[in-house]
């Protein structure tokens, strides 16, 4: 059987990337900035139709949010960005209204990082693997976690980017770039922390420069304690930042370091991977849940 | 239909308590200390047949041990004690040799806090809660968590008491106790690294003492954590140390302090509790696990 003609969409903090299609293999994608609600929604409705009348009706769209987010699918406010510090988007329902557009179809609405983890499991990194965590380190740091094959989801969605972590303020006097806890770990490693404590864009810093030594340390306790929370089989690590492959190596260094021996990781370079799926995990993870939403109804 | 006749194990590092019964309000057990492995088991084997003789066949064994402890079902040492540091104990087959004494009824085998948490579900202050942890503080930290109504497991069971948390040195010069770690979680909260920090009992200690302040603040930084990652329901917190009732709402104040406002908690009161089974989570958490085996089976 086809798979079903799905939406998608990755709705990020500075854009949004919508797609239209069956698999990785059969997609098409636009990619806009994230401007007022209203303007921003209407650009998606607008493209998923124009998509309608080439390819046919669209039948679930899935939705991976930035945050936080109501990803309760038994809430009445499910689909809305709740609390958000983002100007204009703070309690905006963003995905009721593009599923109206689109004659209600079925529609599942998750995190970005979630939706990111999922898109691993299903065409990237963690395929065949039952426990793993996405984390994107960029702008800000988030992460998803799939736990015994789902995603996991408690009393609402996992915050991870904001992790308290140890700070040798000797080492490191930079107080933290986080506007609610200062030094958490999003405080201390995000790309606007990088940029904040350096002066400069991150990407411009030498591979050799103490600041990747700095970074690698900070991911890595985040990792530890993930790690001991989670046991998880893999970790896919995304965002800009990581794209300084240099810090794969280090990271898996210092997590290894940090362990002390403690558990046992049987291959470390398997244990710390970038995503398959490089930028396109959210958009294609949350491609995949809507084809799963068809599916199971 | 009546519940089955069960045996239960909470197998810690210095007791062991054995219970056969049926539920919480029908059930036999006894406590000795934890000697070496030969003797530590026999003496299980034995107050489990003399129970047979008198109440008829156990059906089925759970198991809560300490660890590391091999956790897999799958696995060719599932129910063996892996790397402990604990002398004698390290890679020893602990509940196979009892299951077989019992006539190879099946056999469940988990950590002393997951089996711990899932009897706070079963009969304690968890009941009806599918996303929740239960945290011991005592000779050690340890963690149990049920997410989306399982115990979670990953490639291993977690290790919550080593998590890596902030330290002010100049508030706090103790460099912890743990021989793997320093200062993790375990090495500056456990009833250990109280002991060692202010060379006495902690449970001496007066209730004004700021060893509690600081206890508090450890405490909050881990479910701060755990909080970010699991977003659970609700923790339980028990064990030797959390018999200092006045550590309840200081440790509910400083978490509530931690998280700023970030992500919402409805009610601090039902969101850190102690124990409803008290000193019996373990064992009666074994029994339940047993019970469902032969439900499932």
């Amino acid at each position: 059987m086809e798979a079903a003609l799905v939406g998608a969409i990755e709705a990020g903090g500075t854009k949004f990337v919508c797609a239209v299609g069956r698999s990785p293999g059969d997609f098409e994608a636009v990619r806009f900035p994230t401007l007022r609600p209203e303007e921003t929604i209407s650009h998606a409705i607008d493209f998923f139709k124009s998509k309608e009348t080439e390819r046919g009706e669209i039948q679930a769209l899935g939705i991976g949010s930035f945050g936080p987010a109501d990803v309760n699918p038994k809430s009445k406010k499910y689909g809305w960005i709740t609390n958000t510090p983002k100007e204009n988007w703070s309690h905006i329902d963003l995905g009721n209204p593009i599923r109206e557009a689109l004659s209600g179809v079925p529609m599942v609405f998750d995190t970005d990082v979630n939706a990111a983890a999922w898109g691993e499991g299903k065409w990237g990194a963690a395929q065949g693997l039952k426990n793993y965590v996405y984390i994107t380190v960029g702008t800000g740091i988030g992460g998803g976690a799939v736990v015994n094959g789902n995603i996991l989801h408690g009393i609402s969605h996992p915050e991870m980017g904001h992790l308290r972590i140890p700070k040798d303020h000797s080492k490191d006097p930079f107080p933290g770039s986080c506007p609610f806890h200062g030094d958490c770990l999003e405080g201390l490693a995000s790309g606007t922390a990088m940029r904040n404590r350096w002066n400069t864009d991150p990407a411009t810093l030498p591979v050799e420069h103490e600041a990747w030594k700095l970074e690698s340390g900070y991911l890595a306790d985040a990792l530890y304690n993930l790690t001991l929370t989670l046991a998880p089989q893999r970790f896919i690590l995304g965002g800009g930042v990581m794209e300084q492959k240099q810090l794969f190596p280090m990271i898996r260094h210092d997590l290894n370091e940090r362990i002390a021996g403690y558990i046992e990781i049987d291959d470390l370079d398997t244990f710390i991977v970038p995503p398959g799926l490089s930028s396109r995990s959210g958009v294609l993870g949350a491609l995949a849940l809507a084809q799963e939403l068809i599916t199971k109804h």
